[in-house]
């Protein structure tokens, strides 16, 4: 691959937009050729219209380039998504039937039949769902949506096990960080030194969502918590699977998961996706949040259920496992299956 | 009751027993008359043996009490014990064996078969084992014990409906404050934004002790967690019951719980035990762990469940109603009921 | 004091304004009778418009309380402002002139210099301003203000200093609270496990607010820093003194500090108003900050400056003593001393 | 350099000692050969005996490494000294009377007269210590020190403005992370939602250090502070000045700060050593501490100062830039000019 393909942030200046930014600021694949945001921040240099949020410098040369309207004739073969939803879906179908390739992270379309609602190492298989969706509704492009950054690192948990054992039922507690919520998002006074018991509209999203990704209609039953943590969704997993598994035996399992291997070689790829903690305390968002430059799921403490069958501990990192990174991948998967054309 | 009962604080340098003393400092039935704690604490001023944990400062009369041995030879016809675990068995026997009323708060003696673990307001019938336990023991005093400070979270948010419905399930996933392992107890670098997805030792403890209390066999699944919160477990719970029961009538239910007339009236009792809270995103620690001073314990979000049949989140102060508060509310049942006489 | 006097509180759905309800919710000399916002809140029931903040639940009674215009006609002999900066300006003015005794927490005022910056147990004299500014502005009634938050602590720590030994220069870190920035206020993103080295606008006040109230010249320095403190404004301070002193002494004048006697009376005066602490790593704002219900300013650490003379630590509660607390203890000393007729 | 200079860590298991092991896992010059703990840990496999605290994981052969007691007949000719300062003088003695090149983070021996306390920026000139060091000890090795943690983030910062106009006084009050107190350090309940106004013995370090460090005689003035930040040392600092110098001056000249050549091309050394922030919000722990991988100090907001000449904000990271980077920077000093002898 000799060029890289041209691709543009939609969202820039928000806290998914400029994830993508950093992830997209030295990628071997893609070259980062619009930034692009609502009217407020249009014309001005990036730089100046974004409040960074990332320990990573935002590089020079992109605090340079101009933010553009989030319009179809700004350049960019593939459009990042990091759009709020109050506002993605005209303009993300505008894009697509402009022929682009629409990657969001946003929620608006991530429910319709005809929209991959996509995870490389579970559901590369969704990708057929393209050829219909360009057709059904006349659009020279498309768009392909990742899920809800809670949903992620519960649907690859349960991957493996889903595979190999079938589940019947799940109950998760989440404790989200407050990342998830965007800029300015969580006020401090709700979270220093406190637990809300509640992430708006989220419990729906993984319900549905990750039942959608596995393909499956098992019941999940959810409650979302948000925690004073930065980076990190970490969730307290139950599992009823079809047949009596022991943990070493689920563990055994998890820990296996690949990828298939045109997808295990794309550059975001993590390998393993899912990493087994062994020690009885882990994975703690602090210290693992990061593993696989956040793209590795942890999964820990698995144990018997006297419930169900398994109960365990799964960690992702939500802005980049959960939201770019997760569309960046994405994207790498559409170049390498040739669904996009590089230059 | 013209006269004060005295009483005893056992390990009351540590944090459970600091908050013996700021609770019993005032206490209109009883009397401090005696701080005691290790071996190295003894002889020492307790306002210079303690590291002063509270936000309510320590009474001066009470610093400058001498701390005293961990022996039965010291006053006080109660004593309340903070003590480690690792030590306190045979010094609460020590105390039982001479006559003490031993309200507890350690692990030790819970699941003795012939200890009530009490919560007045659910159980105050187990206060029968007593007779039985000072006979087969040969003392002249007794032990009761209270239970663990997630259990007792749990216990009371299920008792109401366990009395209506039938539980048969639960699952529960905690988000402990770090009070909860006393002092220095976490270290901050270990939990400074971040969660640690274990609590040692706790899951089995809330398993067996709600079980004991509720009188009952159902299966429980514990997850628990510890997060950046100073006081205040909440609880992530799901409840499967023998019946068909819509969240509203959960509510009324929990919302009508009331101690017996005589329980109500205890100087720590609060009253209702249980608040059930309406708004979206309710209970937090740091808007409704003092409610009731700390002694109540809040329910909210009870919707249903998809798997079992509600959920909901509980929330309680885990020193006070917890524990210290526990054993004191404990302590006047004891003298309202006559087991221990009054002075 | 046989009837009550009315009051009401423009902004009294923000941060400060939520402060003044629970502290006017059963004050022994004021009745609340109106609450009164921005368009937007007015209309509807306090209890619906307002996010309520507080550990302390809001009382029924005034939840039920229609929220008002900021307009003049609204009842109330008494206004506590805790208005937007942006906003308060105009409507401060319009209440004044239709009579009304405006005690504001908002900066427009401040430094004007007919408006008396009040803290009552120093510069009580200047409500001889009063006078002057009801004629020279042709209005019936007038305005009060109290400093900002972080000036408060500050002026209150140095008062005694400055009458005994003569202030020349300080030198002042500050280590201020979120709650300080009202709500939404400061992102979480931007303060969990963060210092932020400025507050913006706050060294300019600071300086200039301080230097009014203790009527002085001296020079002043002031970093200002957010740290992730809910409640508390802890600052590091040096000071240079017309006088050699040790810091025994400095301790001594400083824990003799009294109001005078009839300020001493009020309902709202903590006595005394400052504590000095003897534990070398005190105050901190989680155990000392509720001192005197958070109207008691914590002074610690003194000790001799090898730059200056002397350098010690003092806190206090941002939003009670340093702002709604603080505005309502300059009323109760308006009625006191009969500038507000007492009904 | 062909091969590798074997290194041994002692107190390998504490929070500096990890952080040496961190940094030396993959050094390009050094290779870690041996570490060593207490009895404690001897004998154990480093994987089991260490509490890992850091979010790069622990490499795989370095768990399988024993761990050593701390005696001189352990490999390396490097020994990294992380010990408690309560234990690690006779230790470290007895490695430099054995021929070791001691690079310590351990108070111990950082004020002796011929014990370089080194920051290679500053004073490499400090070298010229270790003849007279080992002759008079009758020593074959020698002892190097770096600085406290919170006293290299001062000297870096006033460093170019010594060099460039004579620096008289300074004033500064530090906001300090948790992890400067090691592990277990600072319990959770003492720093959750606050700030301890006191590190103990740490003001009285950063004057005599500074001024050593510097080879200055002015005054310092320091407030100690901790703050609920796991890495990174903020400093608000006011510094007297032998000239007037604008605050743009002093920025170009903070911001030419260079090491001398060789230093600068030492693998551990950051390019600039200084970083000056534009923004006004600038540095914070949480989007600067990792700059130059934790190498770089960062300055920000200088501003004149109403009593001394400037005022402004410096930021470093404790446990890279202040503890155990600092001592391999050193090092790799001592190698590159030949005071080591590489293999």
């Amino acid at each position: 691959m000799s060029r890289k393909t041209p691709v543009a942030v939609l969202g820039a200046t928000g806290a998914v937009g400029q994830k993508f930014v950093t992830l997209l600021a030295d990628h071997p694949w893609f070259e980062l050729v619009a930034v692009a945001a609502s009217e407020r921040s249009a014309g001005k240099k990036y730089g100046d219209a974004v409040h960074w949020l990332d320990a990573q410098p935002l590089p020079r040369h992109i605090a340079e380039m101009p933010v553009l309207p989030c319009d179809p004739e700004i350049p960019g073969a593939i459009a990042f998504s990091g759009m709020d939803a109050a506002v993605a879906g005209p303009i993300e179908q505008a894009f697509a039937k402009a022929g682009r390739a629409v990657l969001t992270n946003t929620r608006t379309h991530r429910m319709d039949a005809d929209v991959p609602l996509l995870i490389p190492e579970i559901n590369s298989d969704s990708l057929a769902l393209i050829a219909g969706q360009k057709k059904q509704r006349g659009w020279k492009g498309f768009i392909v949506a990742n899920p809800n950054c809670s949903t992620i690192v519960l649907a690859m948990a349960l991957a493996p096990l889903h595979r190999a054992f079938g589940v019947e039922k799940v109950f998760v507690a989440t404790m989200q960080a407050t990342s998830g919520a965007g800029y300015p998002g969580v006020p401090s006074l709700d979270i220093l030194g406190n637990v809300i018991p509640r992430v708006d509209g989220e419990e729906e999203k993984i319900e549905s969502e990750t039942r959608k990704i596995l393909a499956a209609e098992f019941p999940i039953s959810v409650h979302t918590n948000r925690v004073a943590v930065v980076d990190g969704h970490t969730e307290s997993i139950s599992v009823g699977l079809a047949q009596r598994v022991t943990p070493a035996q689920a563990a055994e399992v998890i820990a296996a998961f690949r990828a298939p291997p045109d997808i295990e070689r794309l550059p975001m790829s993590p390998c393993p996706p899912i990493v087994v903690h062994q020690a009885p305390d882990r994975p703690q968002p602090r210290l693992d949040v990061g593993l696989g430059r956040g793209m590795q799921v942890s999964v820990g403490r698995i144990r018997a259920c006297p419930i169900l069958d398994l109960r365990f501990t799964a960690l992702g990192h939500n802005t980049i496992r959960g939201a770019a990174g997760a569309s960046v991948l994405n994207a790498e998967l559409l170049v390498a299956r040739g669904v996009i054309s590089s230059p």
